[in-house]
């Protein structure tokens, strides 16, 4: 008897099993299908990018791009709407950049050029000086002083093309742009021009920041585009002594204030752990900023509202944040963690889109137990969806949760198109396509909800 | 003794097999670093698209891509290159077609329509006639002859935006597009409106066949856009004795001649068993017809390409057809199998790629042995490129070898903006991406490539 009744609850254990999953299944389904059939995302996107437009740190439309996700919040009952200030670097790119080639018999030839973000100015007057090809730090510092004084160092390592995911190959190449310009100056370099990162060929040129090391004099830096790199490395190989000229009036003005924007749903069994959802709402000046990250912070808030409109009371506390200055500065994610310590805020995880609008291939799950956790529990649910539990996930403003031992995630999109946009003046809402951003909100809601309901 | 030896033995074929798989995957990594760093197909379809265009069953532009894709083939060095005469229906849509809505006020609004692929005319002056809309085929038979007679008949069920494949919601809307006309014209109906067939609301009509059924009266069809579809259909529910007024020019003159191109690797060893690889290389006449299908084309002759290139000889034989005809007859499809038989060819596989030229998710297997066999040997291999192998597969021109035992395979690929582009005017070049089109020829040409050195 004693075996029949312990037979019996193990019985009874695994239908509720069964049973809950069957619930949580029905529950995704109902996600999926509001996500796809009332895509609200897009159409916050759509103002985002149209009505706001580009909204880089400091800038007036990044503060009414703080405004208008606090606004689309207040409509979503939430527990909780609120802004959490932050000082952000401002740096302001002037005028158009100019840039050419002059070559030995004085012909004078543009290309496309922009400066890095955080880069100091040339002055009005531009600087010219004769332009060195180099494919790594490596290779710069082997020239040294004596081949690099006084020259402009050109960065073309490209891209590796046969990367599968893109992120890698941009990975694989971003020392360039970050380090390049410091390490080049170190060497007596006056000026960097580096290809842009992207894999595609085009006159595109893509901005993004550098990183100046402290002690080191700051030279002045721009990405050229892979059109106008390739056209320079072929000239450079006839005519090793060609001079190249760029002008930029960038330049960095004290801090300004800014703000994290925050919403929140209150946990009905404890609240007091927390599930952070978010993107970055600062983009790049010279586009839109749609895959990057508008289509991240519409998703977080999309995340709220399917949770919201399909009546589900989470158990546990989920916040969605739409960091402030990801792209010079990550000031907001570095403050949101600042303030979640000092308040002893329990996070149990924090999720981030911030890879572009593209289709789901997986949720990435950075900590090993949480991915094992998640992969046995849940990976059932997702597949339906084409939708797989990774291994690899995170992102940069969720990042400075990770010493407080929060498992960091993120949506993993198809990475093909991102860096045809990213940072350039194409990045722009007509490159989103609906279902494609909408079935992030969706995977992203799925798992959150999840996360809120069972904890880890 | 003898048990050391079996051991032994057991040993080296254990190390052999992973040996040959060690052996293979460097194979499919040299496949996927040539289909990334030189991109033929993608130059290919460039042509295709911007020089030859749309390519409609018995136009010039068809006959063009005849002699382009010969010609690349030509260039491939490889063992065969021929044509396969087909008799193909020649169906001309003339002038651009002409659709509004006449409001009880006589009012007169426009509306984007174009004819169905296939359809009778209206004459030259058009029909005009009250305007009914049903939502499935079901509900016409419901309303019956007292409803319908004399009427235009509106199609308006959407696809189900909730499907996470979109072929399955446009499997789920189809038949009205293709049985609506017929079934209309049994219950009197004199011409039929059919809602494009797009999970977008947006303003392209989107043509596609329509199928007449024999000895039923023959009436004129148009589809139209989804932005009219609504628009018509709120229309309705306020006034209900609108009509409708539309214009098609469209003619079925008598059939022409036309061809497949096939292009052939002949095995070292096994040269009477066929793998076969294709697309079809005809298209709607609305635009360039890049995703469907030049994009098949330039990936099934880029796997004779990336085999020929990285001097794999296979031990079976290789062929990439470009089928004509599939939108509006398939006869290219049904002449190749028809020419197979009556040779007695063995084909041991066929491959399409007729879902467009996105980034694929599978390689699909539509053959239940075939599945298990290539996903328990090769899964492990397509997976660091993000490929599974899945139990669904095949495609329209591969379908009639089917009766000759043969397993039908795809590329599956991300089907989200598929219908966004399928049979509009904005299925252009400027749609498809380098990367994605190059990883879908790599994964056919990696597939192709093991069943050519081990059979299934």
């Amino acid at each position: 008897m004693k075996h029949f009744y312990f037979l019996m609850l193990i019985f009874i254990c695994l239908n509720q099993g069964n049973a809950q999953s069957e619930t949580d299944s029905v529950l995704l389904r109902k996600i999926y299908n509001l996500a796809l059939s009332e895509p609200k995302g897009y159409e916050w996107l759509e103002y985002l990018c149209y009505k706001v437009g580009a909204r880089l740190s400091g800038s007036p439309q990044a503060q009414q791009a703080v405004e208008f996700t606090k606004k689309i919040m207040d409509t979503l009952q939430l527990d909780r709407v609120y802004l959490q200030e932050v000082q952000v670097p401002n740096w302001k790119r002037g005028d158009q950049e100019i840039g050419r080639i002059t070559t030995t018999k004085k012909q004078k030839i543009a290309v496309r050029v922009v400066a890095l973000g955080n880069a100091v100015g040339t002055g009005k007057k531009g600087i010219e000086a004769p332009i060195i090809e180099v494919k790594s730090l490596k290779e710069l510092a082997t020239l040294g002083k004596e081949k690099i004084q006084g020259k402009i160092v050109f960065f073309n390592r490209p891209m590796d093309v046969t990367k599968i995911r893109t992120s890698e190959a941009y990975g694989g190449a971003g020392d360039q742009r970050r380090s390049g310009p410091s390490e080049a100056a170190k060497y007596g370099a006056v000026g960097v021009v580096v290809r842009s990162l992207t894999t595609s060929i085009d006159n595109f040129p893509h901005t993004g920041a550098l990183a100046y090391q402290l002690n080191v004099a700051q030279i002045p830096a721009v990405a050229i585009s892979t059109q106008g790199a390739d056209l320079l490395s072929q000239m450079l190989q006839k005519e090793p002594n060609l001079r190249f000229y760029f002008r930029t009036t960038c330049e960095m003005l004290p801090d300004a204030v800014s703000y994290n924007v925050i919403g929140e749903i209150k946990g009905s069994e404890k609240p007091e752990e927390i599930i952070v959802v978010g993107g970055h709402l600062d983009s790049w000046d010279l586009a839109q900023g749609a895959h990057d990250d508008g289509t991240g912070c519409v998703q977080s808030i999309d995340v709220l509202r399917l949770i919201k409109a399909l009546g589900i009371k989470p158990k546990r506390t989920i916040r969605a944040v739409m960091f402030m200055n990801e792209e010079n500065g990550l000031r907001g994610g570095i403050k949101y963690a600042e303030i979640a310590q000092q308040n002893q805020e329990k996070h149990i995880a924090a999720l981030e889109s911030d890879g572009g609008g593209f289709t789901p291939r997986g949720l990435g799950i950075g900590d090993e137990t949480a991915f094992a956790i998640i992969n046995q529990r849940w990976a059932k649910l997702f597949a339906p969806y084409m939708v797989e539990i990774q291994n690899q996930g995170g992102g940069a403003d969720i990042s400075p949760l990770r010493n407080q031992g929060v498992p960091l995630m993120s949506l993993n999109v198809d990475s093909q198109r991102y860096f045809d946009y990213h940072h350039t003046e194409i990045d722009t809402f007509d490159k989103v396509n609906l279902r494609e951003l909408q079935l992030g909100a969706a995977a992203m809601a799925g798992l959150v909800y999840l996360i809120a309901e069972y904890g880890l």
